[in-house]
């Protein structure tokens, strides 16, 4: 059993840990923060997802914090990480870094980093589906960010059938997560200025031959980004192959707008009828209507559930650095736990 | 064993028919509609609420759809209504109505409606707290709407406690349910013209001494209503009073801004952290912060998860029609079965 | 002087006629409904637009309703069509093609139709920038949708200077205009199923040797639709090049984020302070930073302001089909009175 | 005629400093701030609405940081204050007791302050309806802020003709104006756990004996805050009656839900339709058919455009502190100038 401590408890942390406590070839065995969150305190509350696991503090001036917020602290990170095998890092950008110097690598324990990872923090840009024996041996991956996965899972599939010549991704983002409504736009759509945005690049970490060009805005909305892709395809493939080669993909759910799944929304509440924890959605969703082939032109529309949709890569990333099982086989065992069909 | 048919599986509906499901005293005969929504197709799917329940049709026209819409219809809800106890009717205003006086009473069967409901369909508008003993042995009830629900509880907890000499409660009502994305407001606040808005005469239904005083907007958000309430207080009463009688009343929480829970959304990521079922808080919201007592006025400010928090009272108006149990047993049987501390 | 009725008084009808009062050689010889809208109302109050303007009723039906508005009929338009010269119909979709069959036709008089009437109503279809010639002399004119106009003026003005070999131009679009506040969504993101989506095919009307691929959402803000755009160009060009391609463009804008202009909500404060009326914003706006040539790709996010960007082009309209002005001396007076730089 | 400055160009400064330009019996001396945001940066340009007044730097820093954005500054503030009879400070809180402290009071000029400055700024709390009196000849006075004025409006003219028993005003606030797209919430409703909430205080620094109980929260809409009013009156009145005095009120706008100006968009987009510079609407809008009373209890619901609404009162009080005009004459003045009916 690989001992898994998850360090950082916000919005991928919380549900990394409860994911990995549902594994049963690894153990939580513990949690780890620098202050009391409202996500590490429900988590650990009777009704928490992942109650009765041993709280640590990442460094000292953590455990002082922690100890003020009236939790009970076991000690710090540190003092039992030759315990540990694997520490998944999601803590915020910039501590991930020098969590790694200081703590993982003096103390020979593996680690997993998150999108937000400078992207040198790992020689391995990790996603399940498209590149999971990369990470077999490794030390350090770093799981592609929820776009990036996204993008990779749906790019690799129409790749591996028929092939991209060339593709174009153009995102509206979300504005925060439903809790971070502190933050903007109302009523404001904003661009991001970086061009190409980040995505683009990113998702060429994962798929090195890829020709893809991306930009990015930003709107009023909490739960989901959204994708507009083209892609000028290699090979013939009608809308119904492409389709099939969505439906292959373990983690690609493809959602009819005409059933009356016609927005990000109705995806939500879709979530939220199937009793998914958090209403969460790990799978990308492509909307069969857009799936279009036209004169070699491939076109879609797909949805990424920004908290969510990293969270199996995440445990997969651990089968593939401790050789735990093939990638089909440990794709299937985080789906089944996960309640992903 | 009470036989159960809920009858219009919307919003309302398809949590009933989950709450009904789960307790020991009552048998969940089937759900009955007349088209195959979103909420019916996946509550009966393998990974839906109801798995496995029958489906009626509740008329010659909806098992025609329901057929077309490729559902297994059992038959006609009127063909088994002799076989059932009481329907807890959650179709659409106007259908109610008619259902009462064509289905309900020609065959002697009890029925339980909804807020949107003409006032004349029952003679009991029923709160659980507020009004239990009224229910007993009836055989119509009318379970208040969601606004008068949050107000029955926490008026009737500040009424037993303190005296309330009159009160004004201002609603900001959400634009629509979290799927209801066609509905606006988009950056805009709507008055309610209608002054004073019905949920003051509603709560008069249930608490008919009570002097208050109500007005309304709507906001575009689509996750709970919020009330700013002021009262006169008849008794003195210290603020750890007033936040004692609410803790004291089985279906309001107490929440506090300064932990974190500072706002609609803040409560909506706890019921997701909770793993609540569609991330549901069935319990009126009061925040700490707000509960004030100055020169024997009582301010507070509390939210209502509009989706969900009349599910509990449904299942109480069923203990109470049929005798099954006191008051303070069902409430409790209720709360346990649904996760409310 | 070209005497010209608008018809159909709302979001675009109501700045139509404003337009139209300020040019030198046309005059607003009536304006034309069937009820009182507000646009309506205000815009003939002492303070509104167009007041003193004549009102007519376009039917029978309307002249009652109006009057029933009690506002000043002076008939209806049918009977006054012989001394008028162009109508600018700016109907909903469906009255526009009846209007042109049963009132315009018969009476030999003009018409020009807005974004929404049926491709079929007029042979051209118009943007002043990029195919003012084709209208000149025309009976029947369809000047295009926002979104198309918006996309035919940076389009033509990179497909001049550079040459287009292929374009991508994906839509964010607004839920509603400012008073449209009953239309969703709230807090979703809406894709548009129908692939590719209309403005591609639209904006190869005017530029019908155009490749371009375009997809669409629609999400929760009032004013202004966003453009992605990625266009591989034929020649070389620098970045600067590209921008002043753009800043020849006489209805094209570039703004800058890093000045502070950097989302659609900024722009509206921009034209707010610029005293425009109704804070419109006329001119297709490009974001500076996002201008960017990477390889022989072209990238760039432009806004428009969906109420009032084919005003401008309307009135060019009516100059080229009575051949009043060339295009450069058209767009130059059209500006002028309306404030563009 | 009366030097003015005004220190701080942001949402206020530059609508007050165009509203002063307009008056007949003041100057406006220069405008002063210490950067150049792009209300300043418009305002000066040709376009702008104050195009032609000398910029001052508020301090040495503020100069060197102007001559970097390179605006052409005059020279400070400090050193033309002697020609200066009034400086209304529009600066940030903080800021402006600073102001008044180290540059207002040693040169003895006089100054006006804003919503946000400390109650301590000045002795006199202005509101021009309710006591423009006590504001002539004072050196310092404090307008109060946007909802304080909507709210001493309305009361002072129900006070005056019926006489307020005891109040309850309920406020649902934007959530930052339009350009303040940065701020949320999107999506969530956040209650002010101050309780209660600053506004009633502050109207009562207006009107010592008013009676009046306040909350509020915050919600995801731009333009416009709305107040939910509950009055005891201690005279009789009819709705008419309260229309009456409303009506009577000069800077009280009725408005009418059923003739189509329902929410407060429809109210934004009435003000554009009208020509309002930026869509301002100084007056408080009262919507006509929320205006009951029922048993002598008067309610009502009222919109305040929170970026103009102090501006009238602004002007106002130079009037008054220079004892230029009489009350009513300064009022009349003032909104003939700024289009207010």
């Amino acid at each position: 059993m690989v001992n898994v401590v998850v360090n950082g408890i916000g919005t991928i942390g919380k549900r990394v840990a409860e994911a990995v406590k549902k594994q049963d070839d690894m153990t939580l065995y513990g949690v780890s923060d620098v202050s009391a969150g409202q996500g590490l305190r429900t988590g650990l509350s009777p009704e928490g997802g992942f109650h009765g696991t041993d709280l640590y503090a990442s460094n000292s001036e953590g455990k002082e914090q922690l100890e003020e917020d009236e939790m009970h602290v076991e000690g710090l990170l540190e003092d039992v990480l030759d315990e540990v095998d694997v520490v998944v890092d999601c803590t915020p950008p910039g501590i991930d870094k020098s969590n790694k110097e200081n703590l993982y690598r003096p103390h020979g324990v593996k680690a997993i980093f998150q999108g937000g990872a400078p992207d040198d923090i790992a020689e391995v840009k990790f996603n399940a589906d498209a590149n999971y024996s990369e990470a077999v041996g490794e030390d350090f991956v770093k799981v592609v960010s929820c776009n990036t996965t996204s993008l990779s899972r749906t790019m690799s599939a129409v790749d591996e059938a028929f092939g991209v010549d060339e593709a174009t991704a153009n995102l509206v983002r979300r504005a925060g997560d439903i809790p971070q409504d502190g933050r903007g736009p109302v009523n404001s759509t904003i661009p991001v200025t970086e061009v190409p945005s980040h995505h683009g690049p990113d998702v060429q970490a994962v798929m090195p031959d890829l020709d893809i060009k991306t930009l990015a805005v930003k709107v009023p909305v909490t739960y989901g980004h959204v994708h507009m892709v083209t892609v000028e395809l290699e090979n013939e493939a009608s809308e119904e192959d492409v389709l099939e080669a969505f439906r292959d993909q373990p983690r690609v759910n493809i959602e009819s707008a005409g059933e009356g799944f016609d927005s990000t929304a109705k995806l939500h509440e879709k979530m939220r009828d199937l009793g998914r924890k958090r209403s969460d959605m790990p799978e990308a969703a492509v909307w069969e209507e857009t799936v279009t082939v036209d004169d070699g032109t491939l076109y879609w529309i797909h949805m990424v559930h920004q908290e969510s949709i990293v969270v199996p890569d995440s445990v997969d990333a651990i089968r593939a650095m401790f050789e735990l099982e093939s990638k089909e086989a440990s794709i299937e065992k985080t789906n089944d736990s996960l309640g992903i069909e």
